[in-house]
């Protein structure tokens, strides 16, 4: 299939230098504070913004490893199939986060709640709606009964690149 | 800064065959069947993903025409920020939506609720997860008042390449 491009619109500030000790996911990170710088370019589209709580951020895992097709989460002891996984190493190595939007002033957004770490390029950034993106009765696989350990586990270094 | 390239992991075969008429949203689209087909070399990365009821499929918007900052979204008359909309036309043009995931079949996912055009290059395949990706209390600035009509529209084009 045809490879697609994309040039990174700007970079995340975090308070993470390194992979390791990152908060798996966002809602483990309440409170913790960076930012995006967006490219002066894009500072139009920035409009309307403010009035979202929160949003949708899409990046690059710039220091992702390369990928293994089963892998051995953060929360589980078992080999598990990489697409039931939220691993940062994945063949295309696109993170989401939903971030806490607090103020944007120029082109920089003040974001809270962030689970990325210093100096990620990122790709889109969205307004997070629920009723776009809320989904009611999920199912959650090898996920059940592990998802409370979420808020205890960090990041330990397996899926980073040099370290 | 630096170009980030990918290539895509599989194919949407859906039945919105033209950007024109979907669903603006998986959520406006209850039940509509589709695929997504998965390149035989990632079938292993598959293992443990039916136990899921929803997916969140990344992918490339291949038909998005180029974008503006500002545009008019469907579900509104005025102008707004593009990173405040949800519009295929972006710098760059990555789409999310949360699809039911109803069953697999070797390198075949059976999804419904699809908002996506017919051969729509898939880049990522994650778990949905409702600790991860639901947030509380969000606001969602000028789409006050004016969601309740997601239901009822769909695309009529404007976003879409050659039609």
């Amino acid at each position: 299939m045809n490879e697609v491009r994309y040039i990174p619109i700007g970079i995340v500030h975090s308070p993470f230098k390194e992979p390791q000790n990152v908060p798996i996911q966002s809602v483990a990170s309440r409170g913790i504070k960076g930012s995006v710088e967006l490219a002066l370019e894009y500072l139009e589209g920035l409009k309307d913004l403010a009035g979202f709580s929160h949003i949708i951020l899409l990046y690059h895992f710039h220091r992702s490893r390369p990928y293994s097709l089963l892998v051995k989460p953060y929360l589980d002891t078992n080999l598990r199939g990489l697409f039931s996984t939220r691993a940062p190493s994945r063949p295309n190595p696109i993170g989401i986060s939903i971030v806490r939007l607090t103020k944007i002033e120029d082109n920089i957004l003040y974001i809270q709640d962030i689970d990325v770490i210093d100096g990620t390029p990122v790709l889109d950034i969205k307004p997070y709606v629920p009723k776009f993106d809320q989904r009611k009765t999920a199912r959650i696989g090898w996920l059940k009964n592990k998802i409370e350990r979420t808020s205890i586990i960090n990041d330990d270094g397996r899926f980073a690149h040099g370290v």
